[in-house]
């Protein structure tokens, strides 16, 4: 019973893929370095620009600062500009110096928050170099101890240094608002759900929206009614993509519950969000095992996957079914279209625009990562660390 | 490092029973029935008043609609001051006639939802003659299956039917409004978390509040953390009080995790809502094998313990470990407050009261159980269906 | 990559339907019945019986003792053979009896534990009137609060009289024992994993095999390795197939994480354990709102796509992305088996077997809901309870 | 009605604490350093030794190969007792050497297998010269991706590497196999659950014991459970203490749920396993963000007071409560126990054995961090890199 989707609705799509996926990243326990790792930001963009090339669906690169810092942020600009991308949304870190051991912009001194407050402050200015739209902030904030600090308190405060950072964004700013059920904070987290992150953002004001990261809920949490939810609100401003077994795991989207990600962008094309700039679609994942830009390449494939079926959806019959309260028609309509194979479909629209049919074939075919892992030799390799 | 609380502090606890503890209750698997299991609302309010006149905690009873439906109100009222406690909460109940199979507030069809509205506004005419003040919702809506119904759609049919009610509750009433993570609904339940109660409740009005029930969470929730941020928003409204090691188990308040409830009490006390009078504290359990007068008491006397041990936290030394970030010492206050055994204190401070020092052996020497025992034969023991 | 099933291998699948599944069942809030719901065995198996007929693929029922009892279980057998399909397992209860309420084999008492030996003796006594091999034990047996009883003696009570039970089994009879996490026990289960079913398993003996309820496990856990692990250590006897969002939701199978499913179906087939008639395969749900005869139905054409689909597996390829540890390439060919969309060629192998390609729609058209509806009128539908 | 535990009882505990604990750690985001943190494993028996001196508890120290591996093994075996405490167990490290990157005594390349075997007799070479009894294995192992490995085959070639190791070690030795449900593998893990670590030590052979760490379970297990089930098995041969909210927190133990604490110390008691030398009692946490010194002094005591609780419990009174199956009585004795404030025993006891009544403040105030940190400069700080 499943309609197919028009090559309109297909090239709504765009996903911005992580200048970190290219770097190193792992567990506590260790992470493993292979040859070819980028060892700058320029590299990072190379890498993320091969996404694009061959799927033609990651036309932005985010950034992480002070992760990503250069000396001439014009420079990187066009640098990616030359590698066919743009420069996208920037990430805040506060939870790698010292001085956030115990929190940053919830921090209990005056001093610490001062610092963190500064630091966005800074990442204001580098969105401006690199004309980005959007500033993510995701923090580390919490305890690990009953008792450690106020968790009251460190909810008045966090407001407050986040009104002092919404005060300085532009008016074609955004800034996006992560939340994190736990780690690396133990006992508490102070954005922890996403009901915290949109009090915080109606506070804010217009330009505040929550960040969806689909790693980031309890067990069993039901998300995609968080997405119809956040849509319904008008407050839903990014998804962070990864998928996970157990909890922040950061594998591959769609790698561990591909009917999820299904009903995830189910909910997203019914609220309106599929093709909306407005809710941006992002990748954040750790390839500790696999290939790194294989690996964005096959994230980015997923999700398309999961958007042609739920464009394949037929509407009008489950309006029906849903209608007379047709429990098992319904779910059958539903499931009609998470069982199609859309791969061909895309594979065809992939040929009619000049794409590769199979991305990942033409991709490892192009000799990219053999050449990189030559070329690649001496410096440090990026990672998480840097 | 613990200090003792004053007697003032002590008396400042109030809980609200619900009479549905008293009748019989269970699993899907089972109910097991017990002698002297009360039959009617009237002898629900006895047993109820038991619980009180032993521990003199608990002065209100909440109510069933329609398990409570009683031909003369007036008179259920006179017969709860005859035995010394108030009628409380009014409950509704939307789960059980079939036409509510596919929801209510939420239902696809104008007429079941016409229905389930019609049903509130009768509750709140039972407010008016129990002289209630809170009408309390919890819903079983929600969907089984992915596609079965529309999420979002879902959503605004529910908030057109809060809106509905709440035009017709009067100016001393409250709407008070519980969230469930699931079950009876177990693929989305229309109000999962408190973020989502909490948007209904600020979309309805000031007499709007979030029911926070303990067992209604998914699994590793930091509840105390939802106390604390629904306190600062204002809109914390009751609790309902049961423990659970899995699911929503509805056992004895503090039975599986007493730590929890105890910092779940620290935050109340902290954020303003312990002896507040719009913050209530109510009693939601299952009591599928134990004894219930007793079940009640037990729970009644764990609360109690709770605060007693969280009002003798040392704020002032806490502060003081807090602002040095010495998370060992802060963490070490909590814990002394809470090892510290305050039923010496508590049997003191009842006997001041003229109350028994141990009110559960005392409750068992009463021969109350043996005495309903004899008496409640023949009839329909109260229940779940009833 | 996938390769195409053959219908020999697609021939070899089994799967038992249980007769409760007719009846009603439901959720502690309320049990929703359906015109149409057997009020007799007789009729749960004419019921079972339409889905055999149009699936091919149900060709025996479990029974459930008492809620089975007939005086002729002669004529029961009969029927079933009139109707095409066999018995098959019969289910011990030991949770609705009030002198089960705390607990049947590991009773405190041993007059209760003898009562509930006594009760498995007397389903052994069924299974030889009804030629059934399997005696599946699941037990309620747990505790509600920590204290209640001794978990350790629990155990050694267990273990006595599962032996007991197990020492009056004939030579070809098996005792299938099954494990669940919690529920309707709230604090320990008296067999709450795979392990504890094991060891007590390997007590018994070579007969003596666990069963796996897909919805019996903690969130998260990773079902396709204890498949993978119990055929391995040859003690994997029989699945209880449903699925579930968040507990024992007893929902359709595969409707919930179809890829879990396949992932299951995948390590039972890589076992030796498909086909095998060693390893039966049952489903377990509760239809709670939606229609009975064609739940079964859609969760026994669920069971047949995940075999076709796991059936499709490259084996060849994936040894050998395996042993170069191509982590992306075997995680692709895996997952190219899973988006195979198999419907069409399980179209034709019902066609060729003279089967309704669509046997829903076939069912659906047949009018047997709607003559079942209008002749079964009067009686008691037949229920958990009865 | 709780009892006084005698001195003697008290005196059979026996904590060991590990190196590592006294190195850096943290999480996958930061690693935390702190002046005085030990360079070598000198330093780390020193400061473990001063857990020892405060508390009478901690008289043998666990190492950690090859993070420990020191030249001359006899000058750390006469250094540690030197400092009044003993070399403990020796853990293997098969984690974090490039070659382990997909596994290691599962690994599918037999090269890799061969080396991860070899380090392990490489550590029975290091218990020969430290005159430790207990080899510990706690293994990475596991995939990321479905597909990746074969499950089944994994489990085999794990089987045949544990056989090879244990064919080596001593008649004194002992192995003791830790499973762990998840991380850093995020698919499947070799060893997940109890039932397999039980599994593979029963065809090992008597020697062969299960680890069970506190942190290892998936949420909502039942952890005194197993505990009571691996002591009935006669195969519990260690815990890893530690406590958690969410994942493998790592969090000083008792820190998350006492209550939860004091149920393991009963069943280890009420098993015979309490004061066993073979059921070993290990810390294992991560000090990502207190004091490493201090927080193993407060895990140590925390342990000994739930043991103090635990030995409080009136067996007598509880066996009469289980027998009549009085749910509230038992579980009213059990609590009583809990609820024991046992530090004025303690503190009472360690003033009659000459040790300080408040270890952590007389710790504090000797001066030894402070000490320390001026001493420690230079050089590299221990970690879980080296």
């Amino acid at each position: 019973m499943a309609v197919t989707p028009t090559p309109e609705a297909l090239d709504r799509l765009r996903i911005e893929v992580p200048s970190w996926a290219f770097g190193n990243s792992g567990t506590r326990f260790r992470v493993f370095g292979t040859p070819g790792t980028p060892r700058d930001p320029f590299e990072k963009l190379a890498d993320a620009a091969e996404v694009h090339r061959h799927t033609g669906l990651a036309p932005t690169v985010a950034l992480h600062y002070p992760w990503d810092r250069v000396d001439d942020w014009g420079a990187l600009r066009r640098h990616a500009e030359d590698l066919g991308v743009q420069l996208g949304t920037v990430n805040s870190n506060t939870f790698q110096d010292d001085d956030f051991k115990f929190g940053s912009l919830a921090h209990p001194d005056p001093r610490v928050r001062r610092k963190a407050v500064d630091h966005h402050l800074e990442c204001i200015e580098v969105m401006h170099a690199t004309g980005s739209r959007d500033l993510k902030v995701w923090l580390a904030d919490g305890t690990n101890y009953p008792g450690q600090d106020s968790i009251r308190e460190r909810q008045d405060r966090l407001a407050e240094s986040l009104s002092e950072i919404y005060a300085h964004i532009d008016a074609e700013h955004r800034m996006v608002l992560e939340y994190k059920f736990f780690e690396p904070a133990f006992y508490h987290t102070d954005i922890p759900d996403w009901g915290t992150s949109y009090v915080h953002c109606v506070a804010l004001g217009e330009r505040a929206k929550v960040v969806l990261d689909t790693g980031h809920h309890a067990p069993g949490t039901n998300i995609e009614f968080i997405v119809a939810q956040l849509l319904r609100l008008g407050k839903l401003g990014a998804f962070d993509f990864n998928s996970r077994f157990y909890a922040d795991d950061d594998l591959i989207v769609g790698a561990a519950d591909p009917f999820q990600l299904f009903r995830i962008v189910v909910e997203l094309i019914a609220g309106g969000g599929y093709g909306d700039p407005d809710v941006q679609l992002v990748l954040d994942q750790c390839h500790n095992i696999e290939a790194k830009v294989p690996g964005q390449i096959r994230s980015v494939l997923n999700v398309q996957e999961a958007v042609a079926k739920a464009l394949s959806l037929d509407d009008e019959a489950l309006a029906v079914a849903r209608r007379d309260c047709d429990v098992l028609l319904a779910n059958e309509i539903m499931m009609d279209a998470f069982a199609t194979d859309v791969r061909p479909l895309l594979a065809e629209h992939r040929a009619a625009k000049g794409l590769p049919e199979d991305p990942m074939r033409a991709f490892l075919a192009s000799g990219y990562l053999e050449r990189v892992a030559d070329e690649r030799v001496g410096g440090t390799q990026a990672g998480w660390g840097a």
